[in-house]
């Protein structure tokens, strides 16, 4: 029965099949979730669309799993069912909202006959409110699309994937059972949806480019700081170009690792105040008397306890929407558009460009007498063990702080979790970035270090890497819970430990004893073994080692951040 | 530093322990959660006030926890950090609300200060909201207490779970990190908190229950109908009293199961429309001419998909806030005071008492020559494997469809989550169910059936079980993934699969290899051994049984439910 709205459409399509082949084009090719009867007839649409359904264990798995996803490629998406599903995936997209992630979240609901009879169907709070959970997810969304009308449908799908690209933050999408088949026009499937940045008012971009480009002449030891939101609103290739343009000693935050090369002879190891790496770092941002910031982000965690000690009268901050010199703001100026016009007008000659310190991974300077591996000695190790183009996924914990004296080969790509700091997202993350690379048929390792407490939340999202026969190597530390709460109160409390697992066992129990490799590690010389083991490095398998390290161990910076962390916590004026 | 306000103190006391001894008071003995810096010096307090802190595996499963402990002790509690704590646990809260338990959610967040200062810190979306979260549960919770000025908190505490226990729904409590040791007046807690009911206006109960009295002397077959709201809001003790009182046939929907006494003569089974059970149970309940329902929460799965035909012209619902008679309905008049006075003034001699149907747990009747587990006969089967005062808890799915064709012995308890559904909510519900029968010092078993779908949502809660010793029987149903799904849509779809684990070696992999008894059952020989065995019976430490039935087979029940659900998803107008 079609009315006559539908016989006026040219192309006609059904809403999901255009929903799914506008996340094909934009570059999605898997789809993270779980089937629920509100969602079930809309997933039979995505092998259609040339898109891979991945049932993940659970929904906070597959949410972290999507943020992973999109981190490597660009854009994930996430399908879950309505009130259940999207509650127990809703702090992965808060993790996503919080970190810049692009994450779109469709939820299968009810349809809107039931909505407006307002009936008593499962999964809902028993009140016949069906909008209170997409107000819940409104927080955390940057768009909120509720598709009920089929006439204005298309146009809901092609503005919240747009705002979702260009904010690069969650949207969520409300998808009735009764919707999934409704008619749209397929034939805007021909005009490429429009993901392309608005241009900032050529006037004001001048004018602000001006400003820059006075003091970057002026200063006597310019340096350029990268940030988290040089990576996530994708001006890398604008970094990259001002670099090479400028050779100012360049550095990043710990939210920024990976942004940059760093093996590029500019390069100068990691900013974060008092947890700078190498220690020099510290001084020379903070004598610097212009840094030139892109993209910052300046957390708790992401500048080691707020031990920044720099003045906003030497700093230049380029952001996504607004730029800001000293303290004078720019609203609606894109840091893109100015970092390009910079490169353009500016040369080499007309700078004082600094040398930068050398960075290194210091194996050999914290090495010691003992077999017992140290935090101190791992991380510079774990520099020599990666290779280029490798994707090295960090829990929150040790292995966030640690990663802070871990030099990166080219091409690496850094996913963390600093901000928004959700235990157990790394693996789910693991499973959504290990799969964007082999969507993108690339032969890219991807590498998971995440601590035994952690592991524990999300442990079973090992299983869907086995099933999809991904090859990641994943280290899970194992030293006796919960570290970094440790260092903040309660070094010995019992609620900071937990159960020993037979961690490495979970392999053969989720099915991957034939296929994959399990490895347990206690000394140094074991994993030096391992790590020069030519099998190992291929990575033709997922491997999984049992990392042992000593419980009150921890990276420097971790322990100066915990610091700083016990002490705001207990602060009384 | 005591403040003047804190010197008038009689007997000052930290905010923490006042919150910690009102918990105590009201009887709850262990405590849900995961440690988090910023409710990490709460948790210091917990021993000292007579509770045991429980770390879960991750927020949800904890959340899931409190609630099971709830429904069987009255009253849960559960702990979590700010922002990504919360959010992970927030499904399992919404859970409690949709289902009227009453579950205390304290969360610890950044301090007062902090908060004021708008600082960016850590499990925040870094735009300096601090109430984003709380916002977000206040639409799940009854009550919400931002404990910010020691001036009000010891109040706002006795508020917040007096709410929580007479609404029976849950409270959010946000602790800050500098108010867990502010000072509150302790001397208020020689008052025990005010959990008493407000009683109903006498003239206005009076009169209904004059309107209730004469309905059920003018009825020719008046039977009752007990469903989840009376066991939630505690009139159990009424029902029973009513039910000897009249020796009325007494039926029992979905959510009701457990309510009554399965072996009271007048007990005639399970009423949901086209599902009940036995079958004449829809005849009789539809006949009657006056349904006294008890707590009803008609929700398309406690209705076998809204398949009740009865008319409200035959019908008293009597609610926890009021009161419906025919059209006529009474605000205000709360159910326990109307029973009481009905309970009361009726006689027996004034009613037409009917026969009730017997009930019986069919094993015979639905044998058959295979060794195939199959449902129709496994859920009657496990009615006589039931013992006394068992506490009983089945996962949404084959499990809670089955579950309406087992026939309990007295004093069952019975834990489902009909109306909300989340799956993999029954593992983290036996683990505080079973926990609460523990700190009851009872030798209740807890026995749990869910799908092996559900199961691994929530898998890792098992090692909780093992940590805390606890003895539940875990029966998984092994059956190739999400049947009920199955039903709806999707009969051989691969998002219904599941990835097959070697389930009862996690047993093993969390630690329960010499202390847990684990069994892989495939005949229906092999099960009636297992269940005739004494040791098993015993209960003597956790038990873990595989237990294979067939993909395509499922209850009755949940069929025709299932078609229900998906010919309304599927509705066009």
């Amino acid at each position: 029965m079609t009315n006559i709205r539908e016989q006026s459409l040219e192309q006609p399509v059904d809403v999901a099949e255009y929903l799914f082949r506008r996340l094909h084009e934009i570059g999605i090719r898997s789809v993270h979730g779980l089937p629920g009867d509100y969602n079930l007839i809309a997933l039979d649409y995505l092998p259609t669309c040339g898109l891979k359904w991945v049932g993940s264990v659970n929904e906070l798995n597959a949410a972290y799993a999507a943020d992973g996803y999109a981190r490597v490629k660009q854009m994930g998406a996430l399908i879950t069912t309505f009130g259940v599903g999207e509650l127990s995936a809703i702090n992965g997209i808060a993790g996503a909202y919080s970190e810049h992630v692009p994450v779109v979240h469709i939820v299968g609901c009810p349809s809107t006959i039931s909505q407006r009879n307002g009936m008593l169907l499962h999964h809902t709070l028993g009140n016949g409110d069906f909008n209170v959970f997409a107000n819940m997810s409104a927080e955390i969304s940057c768009d909120v699309a509720k598709l009920t009308n089929p006439a204005e449908i298309a146009t809901q799908i092609d503005h919240a994937l747009r705002t979702c690209f260009i904010k690069s933050r969650p949207v969520y999408i409300m998808l009735p059972t009764d919707m999934v088949q409704a008619k749209v026009e397929g034939a805007r499937l021909k005009q490429p949806i429009d993901l392309s940045e608005p241009e900032n008012e050529p006037e004001k971009e001048a004018y602000v480019v001006d400003v820059v480009l006075k003091y970057l002449r002026a200063a006597k030891h310019p340096v350029i700081l990268v940030d988290a939101c040089a990576i996530r609103h994708r001006v890398l290739d604008e970094v990259h170009g001002l670099i090479e343009k400028t050779n100012l000693p360049v550095f990043v935050t710990p939210m920024g690792k990976g942004a940059v090369n760093e093996e590029h002879p500019t390069y100068g190891g990691v900013y974060a105040g008092a947890g700078s790496h190498p220690p020099q770092v510290k001084d020379i941002v903070e004598s610097s008397d212009l840094i030139l910031t892109i993209g910052a982000l300046k957390s708790d965690f992401n500048t080691a306890g707020f031990s920044y000690r720099t003045s906003q009268l030497n700093t230049i901050d380029l952001h996504s929407d607004h730029c800001v010199v000293k303290y004078s703001t720019y609203p609606g100026v894109a840091m893109r558009g100015v970092l390009r016009q910079v490169i353009k007008k500016i040369n080499q000659s007309e700078l004082s460009v600094q040398p930068s310190p050398t960075v290194e991974n210091e194996v050999t300077k914290n090495l010691d007498d003992s077999s017992v591996i140290t935090q101190a000695w791992f991380w510079p190790r774990v520099g020599e063990f990666l290779r280029k183009n490798d994707i090295v996924v960090t829990e929150t914990g040790t292995a966030n702080f640690g990663i802070w004296d871990t030099k990166f080969p080219t091409g690496v790509t850094a996913l963390s979790q600093v901000l928004w700091g959700s235990i157990g997202w790394s693996v789910g993350a693991c499973q959504g970035a290990c799969l964007a690379a082999a969507d993108d048929k690339s032969d890219r390792r991807t590498i998971l270090f995440v601590g035994d407490g952690s592991f524990q939340l999300t442990a079973q999202e090992l299983s869907t890497m086995i099933r999809l026969k991904l090859k990641p190597i994943i280290f899970v530390i194992c030293n006796d819970g919960f570290t970094i709460e440790r260092f903040i109160h309660g070094m010995d409390a019992n609620y900071n430990d937990i159960v020993q697992w037979d961690f490495k066992a979970l392999v053969d129990v989720f099915g991957g004893s034939k296929t994959c490799k399990k490895f347990a590690v206690k000394t140094k010389e074991s994993l030096e073994q391992l790590l020069k083991d030519p099998s190992f490095n291929a990575a033709e398998c997922l491997q999984f080692v049992e990392l042992y390290m000593p419980k009150e161990d921890a990276p420097r910076a971790l322990i100066m951040t915990a610091e700083a962390s016990a002490k705001n916590n207990a602060k009384l004026e």
